[in-house]
């Protein structure tokens, strides 16, 4: 379901995920959330997949060097469900029941555009498995960030060139390491931006889509409207 | 579906199962049915679960030290499927096609019988993520050599303390670490030799159910029959 920017949601969302291709600008957008949060004296979770518990730390090394090891892709499905699982059970449902916000940068709509639209896994399947991961844990809204992957693979390039470059798209992009989708060739990268889209009108669970060339005060005000005045 | 020993299958099986408690003589066995095939100069493979990939040999070690890992029962589930759908892919699959024979010790049977049984996970949620995992490759034989638990324990803790009892049951348990489910109570092993027994009732596959406290050379004789036979 895609809700229009500013449209408020029926009650205060306090499962928010985080999703779109490489370089569309989540970190910088989460920062920037937490700090507001921060300011109101909010308690919240700042969380991301995969790689947030003890076997999320293990997990995510194997996941990114998954074209290395010849993982095949059913496999790598199953490794994020482990990572998944690990993380709703210890991590979000925990925060949830303490009544803290979670915004997790990605969720299970990643696996799905990824290795379903991405790597042309069957889709239903990986909903299946996901369905079963995240234990009835949806999140009560997810913005995704809209980003021509040629525009994002640019941002990721620059940073690294030019750590002056995260000023605008976030400290932490100077740190990331390539992972196995960022070599893959642009095609592959738009039918992901565009298996997103598809997942944002399929899905039942509200999506907040955002053009992610906006400038990110721009794009942070968009969210904060929906997210305050539910 | 249970068929007794000596009924013979419609065809040789080329993909042979062996499930059981800990302690119930499956290695021995294989060792047993691999000199055998090779005396007889027939090609095959001699394969288990987990650990028998490149991913398997990294996943292996985390779910050996899953309790210790505070690993969610789910998690483990995937973590499992995730190391039999590489199983699947790069061992079985390639093996049958070049027409040999496969023994694995250990399938996703075990992990119906240890998680569902022996953890109390949802049975069919167990099933439903395996068929995923195992891609339309079900065995054309599971035997299971069916054990009291106590028995098994003993074995095991025998071979520990005196190398020399490894003499009847097998050459490779003085090397066998203490797994997961060693650690688990009677009743919960008592649980898991129940689920094997029901599980060969229910699933469609044949399975041939040993006493395995016959001796070792007894339950070679009654292998031997059913898969010669046929």
């Amino acid at each position: 379901m895609i809700i229009p920017p500013q449209t408020p949601l029926k009650s205060p969302p306090k499962f928010i995920v985080f999703e779109g291709v490489n370089g569309a600008g989540k970190s910088t957008l989460i920062t920037r959330i937490t700090d507001h949060l921060t300011a109101q004296s909010k308690p919240f979770v700042s969380t991301r997949e995969p790689g947030s518990t003890s076997l999320g730390k293990v997990i995510r090394p194997i996941i990114l060097e998954a074209a290395k090891n010849s993982i095949c892709p059913l496999s790598e499905v199953f490794l994020f469900a482990a990572d998944r699982a690990q993380h709703v059970e210890r991590v979000i449902k925990p925060a949830l029941a303490k009544g803290e916000v979670v915004l997790s940068d990605r969720y299970f709509y990643s696996t799905i555009a990824f290795q379903g639209y991405g790597r042309g896994l069957d889709k239903k399947m990986i909903v299946d498995v996901n369905e079963i991961a995240v234990a009835n844990v949806y999140p009560d809204l997810v913005v995704l960030l809209d980003l021509d992957p040629a525009i994002g693979l640019k941002r990721i390039e620059d940073s690294r060139i030019s750590p002056a470059a995260t000023a605008q798209f976030g400290k932490d992009t100077t740190t990331r390491s390539p992972d196995a989708f960022e070599d893959e060739n642009l095609d592959v990268q738009t039918q992901i931006r565009n298996g997103f889209l598809e997942i944002a009108k399929t899905r039942p669970e509200p999506f907040l889509v955002i053009d992610a060339t906006l400038h990110p005060q721009a794009i942070f005000n968009q969210v904060r409207e929906v997210i305050e005045c539910a």
